[in-house]
């Protein structure tokens, strides 16, 4: 027995991580980001051979389309380290650039994918970021489930939500239909959406009522989001075929169907609203049109607005008519975002003159910024406490 | 209308990710890594100013616990390139070294997490690896779910994989509790572990039948994986307190009776198995002793076997008289695997040795190679077949 025991502790001793003859690069004292109490951020890199190395972070000023970077401090051993001003509270991309090598950074694990590229992030809590921790309350469960979608012949992936206590009662819960945007997939509002935290954290303030919400994958050429169907570890690609031809207003149905079939829903249109950022903010504005007694929440986040003029479907030829046939069926909000310096800002100020010709009601938010993550956790935190009152 | 859609056009023109001020670095043309159908590997990546540019792999040599590299070709515009050999069908994990600089590979976002250190995979899928593979077939639901843990007064996060059909169905389906190792959590066998995929094509071949898989955190001191719980983005470590020390075990049947009351189960020994890799085998071990009459099905994959013995507890006081008393109550299979050069190779011989001492019957798996990720997807893939039939 003795003798096993001293095997056993150098099984303690050893980190496995070398054992197990993984990489070893995090296995450092290195901490970074640091986030202080003033929150301030310190960033420390491993780089002695570089020259020169910056950092460039969601907080930097965006010029042509990206943000500007900052030069580290070279410090002992190679160790260059940068500290932030005071930030808002917000989570943050960032990666650092070592003679303009761009590097993520090898202390911290939290990395995000965004479409086709992969991103370090970190939040700034104390504050409207508290919204997107893991808090202290009751968690919902969070499924990967796929369904039959006949419309598209295929099964396909979709993220669902379900609130706490929604397993072990028998009530029925209105849903959220919640969509993401060009190039993302049914774990975009899941990763820097933090959709599952913002739910979780509004429904035991008594902000929000216990919903379902359901993310599907907008792209309906596609079973799931890259990596995770028969088409293996591809590259992701910013537009897929048929994201905005009609086809996923067309097989919508086929997702309200499985859910209200699997569910314990509220199946009727009081019970259901349906959202999205971009794209989805689109689809979510046609797929409410053309099944007009549907949904009687709508959220239009930085939405794209118009289809494309050479797209012909049956989806897209009756705008109006069947903008007024929704109206007349009757909504109880119709909830519009969009950021100052969007480039969607005015497609969606001329949806707002169409809607006032047609006398839709709609509750208007425009917020700073553009097109970003920001804006839309902030516009979901925002819209979910309105919804199902 | 026409206004529209010229605005909407830019949309559809300019990608996304640098539109919503997303970092650009994957948004290129380069393809890496470029699996050929002989099974060589292509990688590329752009370093222009880098003087030499290595890649280490999993499918190189190890030495002094980890793997060799390799020096990549300079080509033009600084794409470095290097390819291998035919690589046997598995899961690969590499990464490059800039001036000995690690960088993961910026146009593959495949990235999965071990401990603290975060590494790009790729599959070569034509052979054994096919388990690991998404493949066109029926795919079960994985659900993370929060669960009362009255013995570690935790409420505490768990993985759960339930097989397709679960949920249209009356079945009632046997368990396997599925157990990672030191420094992993309730994420690790579905990111390094590909366990809903190889359960997902086991059952679909007709290989394995038809279960529930239940994956929960090791850690008892511990709520949820890194980044997923009130700790927040933390750096994840290797050894967590309470994680050996009879705590895990004590409390099990939290578990066991939450998975119980909440699925269709076949609540009976019967319909039991549990397993586990290294800490993770310790516990399966310990915990089918300890609740002596609880699983019919035992699998100890590279197990660390005895108990520290500065750790004074009631789990590990009476080893002999529970496995005795295991025996007795009769199992249906004890499933050992171990590596040649593992380093738990010696305590796993000592341990056979005792069971043989107790004529305690088991099936005995010993596989080339050591403590990794590529034996115990393999254990798991020969392991369930055998179960609960």
């Amino acid at each position: 027995m003795r003798k096993l025991s001293v095997i056993f502790f150098a099984f303690i001793l050893i980190p496995l991580a070398s054992v197990a003859q993984q990489a070893l690069s995090g296995n450092t004292d290195i901490i970074s980001p640091e986030i202080k109490d003033d929150n301030t951020v310190i960033f420390r890199f491993l780089a002695p051979n570089a020259t020169e190395v910056k950092i460039s972070g969601d907080w930097m000023p965006v010029q042509a389309w990206t943000h500007t970077s900052e030069v580290m401090k070279k410090g002992e051993k190679g160790l260059w380290t940068y500290t932030t001003g005071k930030l808002p509270s917000e989570l943050y991309g960032y990666y650092f650039l070592a003679d303009e090598l761009r590097c993520s950074d090898p202390n911290n694990v939290y990395q995000i994918r965004d479409v086709a590229t992969v991103t370090n992030v970190f939040i700034i809590s104390n504050g409207k970021a508290g919204l997107y921790n893991v808090n202290d309350v009751p968690h919902g469960t969070v499924a990967r489930r796929w369904y039959q979608s006949p419309g598209n012949e295929l099964v396909r992936r979709m993220t669902i939500y379900t609130p706490p206590g929604y397993e072990t009662g028998n009530t029925k819960y209105p849903v959220l239909y919640l969509l993401h945007g060009m190039g993302g997939d049914e774990e975009a509002w899941m990763a820097l959406g933090r959709a599952s935290q913002i739910l979780d954290n509004l429904i035991a303030q008594g902000i929000a009522l216990p919903m379902i919400v359901v993310m599907p994958n907008g792209n309906v050429s596609q079973e799931a989001a890259p990596g995770e169907s028969v088409t293996g570890f591809i590259k992701p690609i910013m537009q897929l075929p048929n994201t905005m031809d009609g086809k996923m207003e067309e097989t919508f149905i086929d997702i309200v169907r499985f859910i209200d079939s699997n569910y314990r829903t509220r199946d009727n249109k009081a019970g259901r609203a349906i959202a999205g950022l971009s794209m989805g903010g689109f689809h979510a504005l046609h797929i409410s049109r053309y099944y007009p007694n549907t949904f009687d929440y709508i959220g239009l986040f930085s939405a794209a607005i118009s289809p494309d003029a050479k797209v012909h479907s049956k989806i897209y030829s009756d705008i109006d008519a069947t903008l007024a046939k929704q109206k007349s069926n009757g909504y109880k909000l119709y909830w519009i975002g969009i950021g100052k310096s969007d480039f969607l800002y005015k497609q969606v100020q001329e949806y707002k003159l169409k809607m006032d010709s047609l006398k839709m009601l709609y509750e208007y938010r425009e917020s700073e910024g553009g097109h970003t993550w920001v804006n839309w956790r902030m516009y979901l935190s925002e819209f979910v406490p309105e919804l199902f009152r």
